[in-house]
C-alpha cells in the first residue's frame, strides 16, 4: 500500500460540499493531472468546459435531472469528447475518418482518461465529487449552451468541492466477476453474482434504514430503463460523430 | 503537490521492462483499484482479461501490428466493455436498450475509468506500462482469441511491468487549448497551437538526433492515415453493440 492505492481505494461519489472554494492552484493541479493523461496516439482528442456561469448551472442542473449538486458545487466541469480540433489542425487527414465509430471511440475513452485523473487528483487533495451522466438526458441543449462546434460531445459533467458528507463506499462485483484470465469464463459469475446481490441488498437496507432493499440486478435494471436516453445517438451523428 | 499529483503528473509510457516479474500482491492491488472505479449508475460494465497464455499473447502482439511489448511485458491486460453481463442479470431490464448508442458510450467510459484507475496504481507501486489501441486492428481476431461473447467489445490492451527505459515526458497541448470557460471558445487556439507545433518538432528534433522533425499537426495526421480501422464498427455491430 501507498498514499495513492489509499486514495484509489477509498473512492465514494460526493454530492454535499461545504461552502469552501476550491483554491486556485488546487483546481490548476486537477486540470494539470488530466492533461499529462495517456492518450492515444498523442491525440489528446478531448476539450474540458468550466461552467462558473450561475444560469448555465443552473440549466445544466436541469437537464440531468434536477441534480442540485450540479448547481450548487463549488466546481463543475463537462468532459467532452473533441475531434473538432482535429479537424481543423492535422494535416494531411482524410476528413470523412473523423467521422468513423474508431474515432469516436478514440476521443471517448481520450475524455474519459483525462476525467479520471482529474478526479483522482481531486480526491488526493482532499476534495470530493460526482460524475454526471444525467447530461445525456439533452446533448442538444448541453451543446447549445456550450456552443460546442462539429465533431465535439459532451460525455459527462463533474461535480467538485469539499466533502459534506460521507456516504461511505458501495460494495463493489467481486473480482472474479470483472477479472478474468485467458479467456471469457463466467461459469462461476452466477454464483458470485447471487452473493454480491445479497451484499448489496443488505448495504441499502442498513443505509437506507430498510426503505430499500434492492440488490443490484434489481437496481441496475431499473436505472437503465428510466435513462434510455434514445437521442443521443441522433445527437451525436448530427455533431458529425460515428456515422460509418 | 503530495505524493499522488507527483504520479499523476509523471507520467509516461513504457514499452521496455525489465525480467522482474510482478509481485502478485501488487497485481491484486491494481486490479482492486480497477475495482473501486467510479461507474455509471453502478453499472461496473466492464470486464479486465488477463492474458498470460504465450501464445495467445503472440497472436495479440501480431493483431498490433506486431508490437513486441505486447508478447514480452510481465503482464498484459486487455480491457473490455462488458453488456453481456448486463443482459443476463439485470431484472426487467429491456434488452433491446443494450444495443443503444447511450449504453454503448456507459460501458466504453465504465472500462476507460477502470483502465485509468489500474495504470494509475501501477505507476505508483513503482511498474510502468502502455495502453494498446492496436488491437482494434482486427477486433474479430481479439474476440475468438478472448471467447468473448455478444454485447462485449475490446477496447484497448495494457502493458505492465517495472520499467527498463526512461522514455522522458512528450509535451502536451497547452492547458488553454484542453480547459475552457463557460463555452467552446478557439480564439485563442491557432497560437497556441503554432507554439505546441514548435515545441513538439524540437522534442522530437533532440530525442532522434533529427531523424525525425514533425510537428503535433503533422505527426497525428500521419498517425490517423495509418489507423482508419474501418473494420471496428462492423464488429461492434456484430456484436450487437451501438446498433441504434
Amino acid at each position: 500500500m501507498n498514499e495513492t492505492i489509499d486514495v484509489l481505494m477509498s473512492h465514494m461519489s460526493i454530492r454535499k460540499f461545504t461552502e469552501q472554494q476550491i483554491e486556485g492552484d488546487k483546481l490548476h493541479q486537477v486540470i494539470k493531472a488530466a492533461q499529462w493523461t495517456p492518450t492515444s496516439s498523442h491525440f489528446q482528442a478531448f476539450t474540458i468546459i468550466h461552467i462558473k456561469d450561475a444560469q448555465k448551472r443552473e440549466a445544466m442542473a436541469e437537464i440531468a435531472g434536477g441534480q442540485k449538486w450540479v448547481k450548487d458545487s463549488p466546481v463543475f466541469l463537462v468532459f467532452c469528447a473533441d475531434l473538432y480540433r482535429a479537424e481543423k489542425y492535422w494535416k494531411d487527414a482524410d476528413k470523412r475518418i473523423f467521422s468513423n465509430q474508431e474515432m469516436f471511440i478514440v476521443a471517448t475513452v481520450d475524455a474519459a482518461l483525462a476525467a479520471q485523473k482529474a478526479y483522482i487528483a481531486a480526491e488526493s487533495l482532499g476534495l470530493g465529487g460526482v460524475f454526471v451522466g444525467g447530461i445525456r438526458n439533452n446533448l442538444g441543449a448541453v451543446s447549445e449552451l456550450l456552443k460546442l462546434p462539429q465533431l465535439v460531445y459532451p460525455i459527462f459533467g463533474m461535480c467538485l468541492g469539499y466533502p459534506a458528507e460521507n456516504p461511505g463506499q458501495k460494495p463493489r462485483l467481486p473480482i472474479d466477476v470483472i477479472y478474468k484470465i485467458d479467456q471469457y469464463d463466467d461459469q462461476q459469475d452466477n454464483a458470485l453474482v447471487a452473493l454480491y446481490d445479497r451484499e448489496v441488498k443488505e448495504y441499502y437496507l442498513n443505509r437506507t434504514n430498510g426503505k430499500i432493499q434492492d440488490t443490484w440486478s434489481e437496481r441496475c435494471g431499473g436505472f437503465m430503463m428510466e435513462k434510455t436516453r434514445a437521442d443521443v445517438s441522433g445527437f451525436i451523428k448530427e455533431k458529425g460523430l460515428n456515422l460509418i
